[in-house]
């Protein structure tokens, strides 16, 4: 049997606050045995919610917590007001003491970045994290970073997390030298000054033993599956990120409609309805990016995810901390660069 | 009847050249009655596929040109070496000199773009030029821009991006004051310096009578219809571009597969066919992208175009001229601005 993994949950965060964190915490358990919960939150609030889940209660201890983070905070207010008691600021020092393994929040993206950056620090030369997810692809999962951390870059930045992604490719998807590419636009228009040119440079001459990179990749390559790694400045990572999600929901909208537009289509429908199962399980957009470069493991959620994929992403935090992506990354930063 | 419009084709451009232009020549003509065509290119393999296509072969001059500019070529090169006498370089010329309405090309973007700023040369205070383009969503069609033209930005671009959008708007959507909106990530992160910020703040002193600036938005809602005219970076265009291209892609790769898992979903597809070639048409990627910004009309279409989307690329290029984009965006252009 695997070892128990102890999860932070803050529960107070999210679009819909407890009852969802608590609903996907308990769904999670249909596919988890080995885990435990530290649900961070109201007490009043939390516990007619958790007694009323059996399943859950058994697993589950609450930490009572004043304060919650509203979603449209911004992160210096969030860092003043919520630093020491809010329940996202105790689940990551529960991350940080090693009382959990790791943290999962669905709440202000820009709250958990700021608090996680200054209570588990940035590993290494990493000057700010990232957040990585997985992106479904032709051939698999294609792991892209950064979705939406750390705007504005650096060729070094681009080149740091070009080391990130292959630490986590090789341990998430077992390849000893994933395949890395620097995802960009149009490149006749680049000048030497630009950002992307300066980290395929690094990149290039760099040699590293233990990724492969690629060089220059376009937003089409993150679904095709071409490229194991997907690296980008966290602007056009987030671009793509909900480019991808508002493309997928108006090819779903289209599907529907056409369906519902015949008889026969209806018919055709219900005969193919267990394949068109397949398929709606194969396209839900995945949900769980890990915070990249710090030293402990954070899980942001969708803010707006449900209990399904609540759980989703706290599968993904499991997956992280089972695969060891933690460790692999410390490697990675340390390894001296020939630069 | 509508008055004629005389298109110049670059006939040697794009990833299958004459074969593929020609063919998509012959077949916008099954949608248009009153047009003309030059085509530039090499006579000796644009004489016999055009006298093959009767009906292509009556509207159609050839104009000989001795150069064709690469795909791969640098912008520089290509200016160097196909300035005066190439395709391209002809085509954009037959615009200048008003002998056409517009001019197209699937060939090299950078190419394009350096001599139909050289050629056609920027209106007003544009300093550089945009692609614009159409893109499908729930709700009819968006207007995106830029789509990859001229990376690199400042808050004054994006805010002349945004007039532009609003003036294309008004004419192709036939809406008296489009909705407007910046395309942003994740907004906590944003500092006073980013030119997003920068550029909504333009945006908002401004108060235009012409356009409804309706503020931040998010790649998702490209596809959403929520707004009519997205505005961005060309970088972050681009990815959003590729990055829907590829999702639609994936998911119409997977729905062929799901189709084909079992005798049930076949003969269910067999039952929905008609209505999955409607889904089929809607999807189908647009193609054509308007070069704004100069006093000319130049259409690009995907490099890869097949012959039916370099002929929706044509009637792209037509419905811009028919509605009069052009004196449009010279008149938002020129109107006098409050910053």
């Amino acid at each position: 049997m695997s070892e128990k993994i102890r999860i932070a949950l803050d529960c107070m965060g999210g679009d819909f606050g407890a009852s969802v964190v608590l609903a996907g915490a308990e769904l999670s358990l249909t596919q988890l045995s080995n885990v435990e919960f530290f649900a961070f939150g109201d007490l009043a609030t939390l516990e007619p919610l958790i007694v009323k889940r059996p399943t859950l209660h058994r697993r589950t201890r609450i930490v009572h917590s004043e304060i919650a983070i509203r979603m449209d905070q911004k992160p210096a207010e969030a860092l003043r007001l919520g630093r020491s008691k809010s329940s996202m600021a105790l689940a990551i020092d529960a991350v940080k003491t090693e009382n959990a393994d790791f943290a999962i929040s669905a709440g202000n993206t820009g709250a958990l970045m700021a608090l996680a950056k200054i209570k588990l620090r940035t590993m290494g030369n990493i000057a700010r994290p990232a957040l990585a997810g997985l992106w479904p692809s032709l051939k698999g999962e294609t792991i892209v970073l950064d979705l939406g951390a750390s705007i504005g870059t650096s060729a070094e930045h681009l080149f740091n997390l070009a080391v990130m992604g292959g630490a986590i490719g090789r341990t998430l998807l077992e390849i000893d030298k994933p395949t890395v590419g620097l995802l960009s636009s149009y490149f006749g228009q680049f000048d030497r000054q630009h950002y992307v040119y300066g980290a395929d440079r690094l990149l290039q001459d760099a040699q590293r033993q233990d990724l492969h990179y690629i060089g220059l990749v376009e937003g089409s390559d993150i679904g095709s599956g071409h490229v194991d790694v997907v690296v980008t400045e966290a602007f056009a990572g987030n671009v793509a990120l909900k480019s991808a999600e508002g493309t997928a929901r108006f090819i779903g909208q289209s599907l529907q409609d056409v369906i519902r537009s015949s008889w026969s289509a209806r018919v055709g429908y219900l005969l193919a309805s267990s394949s068109f199962s397949m398929l709606r399980n194969k396209l839900r957009p995945p949900n769980g990016a890990m915070l990249l470069g710090l030293n402990g493991t954070v899980i942001k959620s969708h803010g707006s995810a449900d209990a399904a994929s609540f759980a989703d992403a706290i599968l993904f935090g499991c997956k992280m901390v089972r695969a060891g992506v933690l460790s692999s990354l410390q490697q990675a930063i340390r390894q001296p660069v020939s630069l």
